[in-house]
């Protein structure tokens, strides 16, 4: 089933021969110039597509986003800049527009000059193959992911109904800071730059940027967000904006726990919910770094509640030993530590629900009111299987 | 073949029934109370035996110090550091001396208490057993370790000779900060409790606190160095300064990367050696996070010399985008990236020398003169396997 795009979006994705036989090359066009905001990956090591399209947004007249996959184009020096822009020019003369209304992204292998004549070669037949769907663009961006990934939600304000289509790509080199792999967020709602901008912020800091796959940060991680305003409906009042609000963070949250549960090699999704923390930036730092604890991560591989492994990285990261003999450690709702001490373990009920696909742990570090999520996957034999071979 | 202690000290190992049949119990005596130093882990999660020993040092007049395997004596509150103190009165109680004079550390399982009265037990067996050289004790301190670590070196100072031995542990939840696993150097030196001191702490920066399995840290980290001067001979001058130094080092750094070269799982060495970097501080941050990343580990494991994850992983740690255009990566004498690009590769040569067991990996940042080493290993299937089955 294929799943439709908001108003007056259109997507493509085709196989240009970068890569042996999967799709590789993807498009979105706004049939009106949208507005566009995206939020960019902070290692000092930036992919061509980065700097070019991070000069661009927050903009109002974005007309298309186009993604190759297979090659990141990264660490290419000056020729890289200079295929990034022909691959950008190669749209806008298929679209009839600026070039600066084409934004990019690339994500593949690092320091391997972009394929840019089997990128151009293919542009006619890439915007020819347009329509209302977003499945074939899903597909083109993907490198070692299994699935592609989507959401979208229908949301009902007080002018009338808009659409939030999301699109997300990732599963390895994933522990994004300020935002992640590459992500798409397309909606028909009618949304200034600023607010555009403002909300694609927050839903990434609440999404994306609490993922981990490896604790690796990619050249390349990007998220647009475009708002065509084709509805006619805009965030009229401040309802209308919690509103709206909720669902782009219902579809971060959903395209980003996606990336996870297909990160490499991952056989189960890791949910870490930080409670009483004394403030969101503790919070976040040890929900963020206990998914990446490979001793954690393989402990859960192996069913295993190891709550020694989750107290020792605690104190790696410097809770304060105070904290440390007052907090609670809990395994899918069964205590296993508190009170300085191990618990008596319903041994038998905690085996079995380590058994599940989904595992949560949750600590409530009892030293005031914040708390946070993060999500990070298993560490299997697998992941090592993939990235022993992969050249990336 | 067994390695003999320098001039009076005695060593023993046990299996004191902790550990299925391994042994699990080992001392060091000394004959005559002797300068002791330690440096111990940074975690704020600290085991009991570390809390204790770092009261107790620097000292001069440490007697012994035992050390138990399979239970680490970590997060167990206060029942732990009772049965810390029993077991350091019963060694006390066997050798005739103060409790205060006989140090502790312990590894193995976390949040467990301690078999105390299997350790006491046998302590009169452990006493009774302690000869001169120091294998059985090499044994005894082992975890998921599969090869004892010992280094030896006789130096030449100019009031004689004195010897070093040096002894390890560590396999697993290895990223040391300040101290690490289990270390032990005895030397029959003269030395001040202040030479002590100084020379432990330079010989750990450059050796323990540079080497990483994992990235976790250690509730336990612990590096003793004893001096009982039985050799009558002190560092007269400043060549004997340097040149036990200089001993110190070899000893430290080769007990170091014995510990990655018996990584859990791992099958070859990674050296990372940084050079032409502004500060030493950031070199150090540099080789440190080279040897954490899995993306890095699971390439080498799979023979690939990936220069492009490297300079992903030098992004994030903020290495500046202009130092990342102008630095050389090296593998094995080869240079693979130079002046912002890949270069031509001899791509035959370099794949028969990454096959070898040691992988060099060179960074000249061409941004100063400061320079270091780290050591790790790479990322394997059996990693997993031992920690998704392990409970530690």
């Amino acid at each position: 089933m294929s799943t439709a795009l908001p108003k007056g979006f259109l997507a493509s994705g085709v196989h240009c021969g970068v890569r042996r036989s999967r799709p590789d090359l993807g498009l979105i066009i706004s049939e009106q110039p949208s507005v566009g905001a995206g939020v960019f990956t902070q290692n000092t090591c930036v992919a061509a597509p980065v700097t070019y399209s991070k000069r661009l947004v927050p903009a109002s007249n974005i007309k298309a986003i186009v993604t190759n996959s297979g090659q990141a184009n990264a660490a290419t020096g000056p020729q890289g800049v200079i295929y990034n822009q022909a691959m950008v020019d190669a749209v806008a003369k298929q679209l009839n527009c600026a070039s600066s209304q084409v934004l990019s992204a690339s994500t593949g292998v690092i320091g391997e000059a972009i394929s840019i004549n089997k990128i151009c070669d293919a542009m006619p037949d890439l915007v020819a193959q347009a329509n209302d769907t977003v499945d074939d663009f899903a597909a083109a961006i993907l490198t070692t992911d299994l699935v592609p990934k989507i959401a979208t939600q229908t949301v009902k304000l007080s002018g009338g109904e808009v659409v939030i289509t999301g699109v997300s790509k990732g599963s390895g080199m994933i522990h994004p800071n300020m935002a992640t792999m590459l992500g798409y967020l397309l909606t028909d709602a009618k949304l200034s730059v600023t607010e555009a901008e403002d909300l694609l912020k927050d839903a990434t800091d609440h999404s994306f940027n609490m993922i981990s796959v490896d604790g690796e940060m990619s050249t390349n991680d990007t998220v647009f967000m475009l708002a065509n305003g084709a509805s006619g409906v805009a965030l009229n009042t401040n309802e209308d904006k919690k509103i709206f609000q909720a669902a782009l963070h219902d579809i971060s949250i959903c395209l980003a726990k996606k990336i996870v549960q297909d990160g490499e090699g991952a056989t189960k999704l890791i949910e870490v919910n930080i409670q009483g923390a004394p403030n969101e930036t503790l919070a976040k730092i040890v929900a963020r770094d206990l998914t990446i604890s490979p001793l954690i991560k393989t402990a859960i591989h192996g069913a295993s509640p190891n709550w020694g492994r989750i107290i020792a990285r605690l104190g790696f990261v410097k809770v304060p030993e105070e904290i440390l003999n007052q907090c609670t450690i809990i395994f899918q709702d069964l205590v296993v530590y508190a009170e300085g001490k191990q618990q008596a373990l319903k041994a038998d009920a905690l085996k079995a629900r380590m058994q599940d696909d989904v595992i949560n742990i949750t600590i409530d570090l009892a030293a005031g009111s914040a708390s946070t999520t993060a999500w990070g996957c298993d560490l299997s034999a697998n992941y090592i299987k993939i990235n022993a071979e992969y050249v990336s």
